[in-house]
């Protein structure tokens, strides 16, 4: 536990989400006070397993990204909250049926509610919740919206099924993984922020451009999140340091460390990674063997590329706070504290 | 003409295809003799045609490749030769279609076959090659390598369609342009040496990392080829420098400009690249532009990231002379002399 590797980046160099809530802030208040009524029922259960998620916090980095969006393209209804809030439950949906598939035992630094509530419950508290998103998105009444966002969840479910079949195996290349994180992360990413474009009624140059943006920048997120899996510190990550590791996640610190291994370090990954055969010291022999092949180095690398992608994207909008702090966003999600 | 900019990176660092070229020597020989004996018909057209293409050299990197790559996987028989020679003669039928399709005057240095035949027989001796190519492939008798080779040919006039509709539009964003290339060119590499594994009868995963290795490999090369043609000096190039431009091509040195550009930039990237309106000094100014904006440098920046992802690709492989020159293959392609 708590095994920390000093990634290149510095914690003071002052990237934060800090500008980007401060201009959404009234907007998510109203997204907040949607998320706890919509994730009422009078199924006691429901309630209760989703708040316990919900509460928990998290950065609500993707029903944010709906809002900014939507204002930065001058939009002026009221249905990009409701589809920020569909973005989240979208999002937290899928972080319930993870933690099943996954069989976590911590998410945001609280018990998974499967731990709590059960698998099944889990599962269909779930199902609840995507239903309650897909009901939300109908009300707005924006077709190419709910185009958009329906698109999005059959290529997560797509890319878990990837992930199901990849997990486990070392060989694994790069453009699996990456494919992986484009279905898995990226499209929700694309989708949160290309509606806010939809919505506004804006030409479709600039819908491409803010798909664009939320696609790589959610690449860039995850490729950090693995990188942090084997460095972060445990209370500012709020899950546990090395579950990727221990439920043989086959990310890309470990995809390059196994390629850029000699055949006995090969014979390690494997035990661990695809035979689940883990022993008391092998996150840390993990750990070193990822600092040897300087495959964290290069995972931030990798997201650093796409998060200048998501930077040009942007370029086409007028400048301006709201561009300005999804610019900054991209830096905070690759050069995140750890 | 002959407007030249510096890149970053060395002509004398010396990374070469010669090793390639060399260890595939022999069965090359093999290759140009069955390219030469399969364009040739009684219709006095063809192999006229197809050959003025043909004998005017070209880097036969494609080819190369499949043979290398089978090599490496210990391959024995002579099914490789024609899969090569399939493969080049895919890639000609691109070059006359395209030709056709972007009005080019000059082809590897001589005046496109198009100028000389025409249009009509371009397309048409463009169709014959590619109907040689499925029957020599037939001829192989590998249904998996009959697959990967059709698909990739389905995808790559997937990819020249969406680059056609792509065609002036200042607006594309990056990732389309990379999926327009992915399909356009790297779909061919990743064929070329995933056959190599898959006539040699290896595993899947060596078949997997081949087609990485290729796929990244022509990623760099068109991004590399695309920033060559707003610097590269027209002899070495084998093309004229600016022929995207002329062509209103977007390629990402114009995608990056257009983005980081002032609405006055834009105003001219619109009039050139959509309108089509080029004056005398334009290219000039579309190269300052582009030097102004770090969109060359950038350019090669993004080629290195996917260089990088081919070289992990094929770390799997045992060290050897053909992987050594595979990997300088990369070298070469992202840091071509200009």
């Amino acid at each position: 536990m708590g095994v920390v590797v000093q990634l290149s980046g510095s914690q003071d160099a002052g990237a934060s989400l800090a500008p980007l809530t401060a201009l959404v802030g009234d907007d998510m208040g109203h997204v907040n006070r949607i998320i706890l009524d919509k994730a009422g029922s009078n199924v006691e259960l429901i309630p209760e397993l989703a708040r316990h998620l919900i509460d928990s916090g998290g950065k609500r980095l993707r029903p944010m990204l709906t809002i900014a969006a939507a204002k930065m393209c001058g939009y002026e209804g009221d249905g990009h909250v409701q589809l920020a809030a569909s973005v989240e439950f979208m999002h937290t949906a899928t972080l319930l049926h993870d933690d099943v598939v996954d069989e976590s035992s911590l998410r945001r630094g609280k018990i998974a509610a499967r731990l709590l509530w059960g698998n099944e419950a889990s599962v269909l508290v779930g199902d609840y919740l995507l239903g309650q998103a897909f009901k939300m998105m109908v009300d707005v009444g924006s077709l190419g919206a709910l185009r958009i966002l329906s698109d999005a969840a059959a290529i997560i479910a797509e890319g878990e099924v990837m992930q199901l079949t990849a997990a486990n195996n070392t060989e694994t290349t790069e453009d699996d993984y990456l494919a992986v994180i484009d279905a898995k992360t990226a499209a929700l990413f694309a989708a949160a922020t290309e509606v806010g474009a939809v919505i506004a009624e804006r030409p479709k140059h600039e819908a491409a451009a803010l798909r664009s943006y939320g696609r790589n920048l959610g690449l860039a997120f995850q490729l950090v999140d693995d990188a942090l899996d084997y460095s972060g510190e445990q209370s500012k990550l709020g899950k546990s340091v090395g579950d990727d590791f221990r439920e043989g996640k086959v990310t890309l610190p470990v995809v390059l460390s196994y390629r850029r291994g000699n055949p006995e370090e090969r014979v390690f990954w494997e035990r661990t990674i695809k035979d689940g055969n883990i022993g008391e010291n092998d996150l840390n022999e993990a750990v070193d063997l990822i600092a040897r092949h300087n495959a964290l180095a290069d995972t931030m690398e990798r997201a650093r590329h796409y998060g200048a992608i998501a930077r040009d994207a942007l370029a086409i909008f007028p400048d301006g706070e709201i561009k300005e702090a999804l610019l900054e966003a991209i830096e905070f999600s690759v050069d995140r504290p750890y």
